[in-house]
């Protein structure tokens, strides 16, 4: 059966991926090229041509181009997480594993050749470029709020305006930018290398797996030619609803993976120490927050795998990955939470990368839509359906 | 594939019991037989009438005696559970449920004749003997102090003991009896009709959905004959741990039916009403509650079919159901105290099933192992299966 | 200091109230004239007998007429609420406490005599009608909302309507009722000694301490003498200000009672049993929760001394009490809960008061403004003062 | 009254400390000389010589030496708070103030002269010594596996061991050990200016206040003279408790002012934006947030002033403190939590103070005892107490 075998296969990708992050990946996480920023350039340059050796590089993409399916993506993403590098060494960080799906769904072939081809191959790295400063009175969370336009001119286009958050925009070759047109919003292929393209900060945050981090960019006029509008002109909301489902559930998933690290060490810590005469985690106080964090893992693993399956399905999954998205984030974050409680002052140092999981989840539950966002929107989700019946 | 087509048939037995549940069980919920320990004899005997009628009694049982698979059975049992009278009326509750499992797995041909048949015709209750009073120092949530004895009389037993919180003593005409013996512990079948076993009282506990209640039972040297001993003498606690976890298992099916049903009444309330210029759900302060309880049903929903999963997979499940029970019943809790929450003042009357469903989640917290218990057996295994990995 | 004064005999009275509580009322608690609608008029009347006898028959109102101040008050009717027989068995108990309150600050010399004597007296009770039912589209905790109305007819008035949650209605005396007039809204003294004024029914409620449990009442063209207006007429709104912050603050008050009751009964418990090995209160499991219920036991106390404070500084008290009210009714919550879960199966039985504790506190939560709606309010407040510097 | 004249005073201090604040420290919060181990020597100095100039250095000690009473302290240092650069600025901050304390206290004239001289004046920093690497067996959070021993030598002592999480420790003057002698254990002053003390490294923690940061010390026979003894040999844990209470609770004071500032910032934030159709803080799942804030940091203020008090009255206030440790910290963690929440993207940057906020109070969960081991403290206290009574 079709679907047997791509999850076997996928196990085993899942495998090799496991591997190399514990072998490999792992000693590089207290490498001095890895700042508050995300890795440096070098960084992840070294770690992909290992990966590459490994026949461990862009592993959720076969060589023909298609996707392993939803469910089986979620198992090697997992695997990458185990790491906070991982995602990164072996290309499947955001933004560019949901930037592959996006062109590799709906890009022409020179689009392909000419973007997701250098991505694939994990040399270049891309933004997405929708959320919009809130100073400005701009997007935030909320689409309608859209402020970046793009004017025809002959049969090219220029891009005004500043988008924030902007993951990776330091050091990318080209981003995806939503912008208001006349019809609706537009998706662009926004080449990186022109000067009207500038990254003016990079934003100090919480989080720092992310290579390039977090920028303001400023599109100062910037002038896009008319083949690289992504998909159709006018249809970028529906597009931006193709990437959104996998890329919130991507999210999850390697989340996971490094949320199951975390786990180990705080389990490690919790057996091996002594105080107040017991073994750690013979302490019900510590014991118990070990035992929540396993139940909350397998949860966290079962609402991935539904609506995985939902999408392999053919659905959109708005909400099922919105439910997907407020529980897992909100699941990671008190589990990273726990590991860091359970191993007291080592708990808030760098000295395991338990530190840095939690300040991760801690970013998680706002980046990609705030609970709140989500929960507002199932609300509405709700309403609608009201009258069908829960087990019909 | 067999599975499948189980999988498949008890989607319509379920379908069949949700519609017997909704169109007759549900206009009993305000029936003047059902009272504080539980509906009456009466009651239960004309409800299980109309069900055998509607063909929906006992229906996780096939013709042949044979049950249907742990994830089917969930998904029966969860139907039966929308209302809190459905497991009783459809004869899916605790603890004859579990008895009739333990008995078709363990019993003699003539045990299954006498004790089994009656059960699964509906016509006879029965109780499940093994937690002990605290106040005697007895066994509580700990099995290790048990003090009820069984003395070998020739080829007789004598059962000496109190037990407590015997869910359905009251009309129960047998029950299984777990005793210490000179081999560790037996169970003993124990007819109910004999003068030395005496239901002292039954307890006013918060929850009012058993049949009968739950009693404290004397055992005052009670003459059981050889015949009567379940399975191996000596072999009580194994049988105890088959019994457990799906018996752990469909209580948390059953009160998913019922914390669905919660939800599709908070809901409906909050999409009809209006306060302080806006329909309810529209609140934000009612709509994320009732989008937390989407959530938390979906992953109550899961972890259920994934433990009924490694239950059909041939593992004993213990941890794997401890984890359940927790996750589970601490969740239908919240959504039954949020689905009070969000009806206001009509949420804290009989004048909705909600009310009872919220009492009968507090006590389920307590009821087959308060949380606590289970956390620490879930420790446990953490500390014994420190050096797996988590994605072995 | 006419304050220390005032604090100490108020120490005083409240340990009498407390020994009357631990030495007589406690006995009366598995009184069977007491059921789920409240203690009997006859229990009332000889748990008032005695505490007439006891020197502890409303204890917070002076002979002259006078109350103690708010702080004072808080620690008597904390004293009062260790049982929760214990407010309606000394005459501190809602709506009455309230009432007497409203009318000593508002009523003329005629209506003190006819209507606030024979409460004082602990004689008769009465009702506050103001909350209407939901479900005919009625104020709910919306007082915007309010459809009673009251008209006038030469010197008397005609009020129709209906009112929902109505506490102590049934064997009420007498009831202050809010209805519309051409003035924005009246609160009217309404004698139930007449057939206009129908209770309908009694609700049956998760809680059962009231005597009278909570009634709707029907209120069908009831005349009412013009010398019944409580107060100015058009100023009923105001006035149920005046009422409103004591009253929430009393119900803080003696629901602490109440729970620290819970906390006693639970560590007694914990101190006496065996579980696994050791005494309960030594697993952590057990240990942490008595000490989370310690803690969130002096919030409690602490807020309410507060709030108290603000009130007798002659302050309104709005948000204070506000504030107050979700803090402690959800502290109070959490504590019951945790006293039922230490206690195991025990905590979910009538064998202890634990578990009324608990029921009654799961009313709190939503009697007298649902904690959202407090919440609304709250940040309308956070809102409005926005530029305040919190330190100012 | 002497009491109430000096609450006034504190309150002229407090206010006078918090315009020194917000009019000056909070400009240096973007300066580039603080960095990941907190503020540098050089920065320190300079925001010193400003205090010193406002006259608000060192501002909770008198000229003559006194401190002010406790609740006035924490009153002025909750000023300091409103900055985390804020404590260290005007010389409130840990552990400088613990240790001017304690030297108070018990000190010497000549050891008053020599260390605590140059602390009040703000020129000169220290340590204190008690925790060790939890690694090498060492006390962690129970004092009872301390492992650094002093052996007498002559009139001199000799120290051997490693310490962990010294606060400060780069670059302080010298530090308060704690060792282990011949009689239970002592407390010696140690000069760090001698190459037998060395700081192994710095830790990298979650937390960035702290000038000098948290190091690892090695105590390698460090010869010590015998005037250097603080107070009784062998008294060292009682000296510890003398320490104690205090220092928690003027942590307590400092976070409760940052956290107040927090909310300041997130309430700011909440009434400029819009989103999704309205104001920010007018979308209930943003005012609950802030009210829950407004109401948690009530009740932190309430709690400290309480255990102020009771510390003011001449008690050791173990429990008392141990229990505001508790309530305070993991408050001001779900306050700082909310903060970030509410702001969204902007949350997570350095942008405001907010996302370092979070980081402290992360950290403070676990710093000066972990919740769990406070919480298993105060259960011992329960069961010691037992059969007092609540209200007695």
């Amino acid at each position: 059966m079709a679907d047997g075998a791509d999850q076997a296969s996928a196990a085993d990708i899942a495998a090799r991926v496991e591997a190399f992050i514990r072998d490999v990946v792992v000693s590089f996480e207290h490498d001095s090229r890895w700042g508050s920023h995300g890795p440096s350039g070098e960084l992840v340059r070294e770690l992909r041509t290992r990966a590459a050796a490994a026949g461990v590089l862009t592993p959720h993409v076969r060589p023909d181009g298609s996707h392993l399916d939803h469910r089986s993506t979620a198992l090697v993403l997992r695997a990458a997480g185990l790491s906070p590098l991982g995602p990164t060494a072996v290309n499947v960080g955001a933004p560019d594993e949901g930037n592959m799906y996006l062109l590799g769904k709906i890009g022409t072939p020179s689009q392909k050749e000419k973007f997701l081809a250098p991505l694939l191959s994990g040399q270049a790295r891309s933004a997405f470029l929708m959320t919009e400063p809130a100073a400005d009175g701009g997007a935030g969370s909320d689409p309608a709020m859209l402020q970046t336009t793009a004017r025809p001119e002959g049969s090219d286009w220029r891009i005004t305006g500043r988008k924030a958050f902007v993951t990776g925009a330091q050091g990318a070759s080209f981003g995806i930018v939503m912008a208001k047109t006349e019809a609706a919003a537009t998706m662009f292929l926004v080449d990186f290398a022109q000067p009207s393209v500038v990254v003016e900060r990079v934003l100090d945050t919480i989080d720092s797996s992310m290579p390039g981090g977090h920028g303001m960019v400023a599109l100062n006029d910037v002038r896009v030619a008319g083949d690289c509008v992504l998909g159709e002109a006018g249809a970028g909301f529906s597009y931006a609803q193709v990437r959104l489902a996998p890329a919130r559930l991507t999210h999850c998933a390697r989340w996971l993976g490094a949320s199951l690290r975390a786990q180990e060490i705080a389990t490690e810590y919790a057996v091996r120490r002594q105080a107040f005469g017991r073994t750690l985690i013979d302490h019900e106080g510590v014991g118990f927050m070990l035992a929540d964090n396993l139940i909350e893992l397998k949860q966290a693993e079962l609402m991935i795998d539904w609506c995985a399956g939902v999408l392999d399905a053919g659905a959109a999954g708005g909400s099922e990955s919105a439910m997907t998205k407020v529980a897992v984030s909100e699941a990671l974050y008190r589990i990273a939470d726990r590991c860091v409680q359970v191993m007291g002052g080592t708990g808030v140092t760098q000295d395991t990368v338990v530190e840095q999981v939690f300040r991760e989840m801690r970013a998680f539950r706002i980046y990609d839509g705030p609970t709140e966002v989500h929960k507002w929107s199932i609300a509405k989700h709700i309403k609608r359906n009201e009258l069908k019946r829960c087990l019909a």
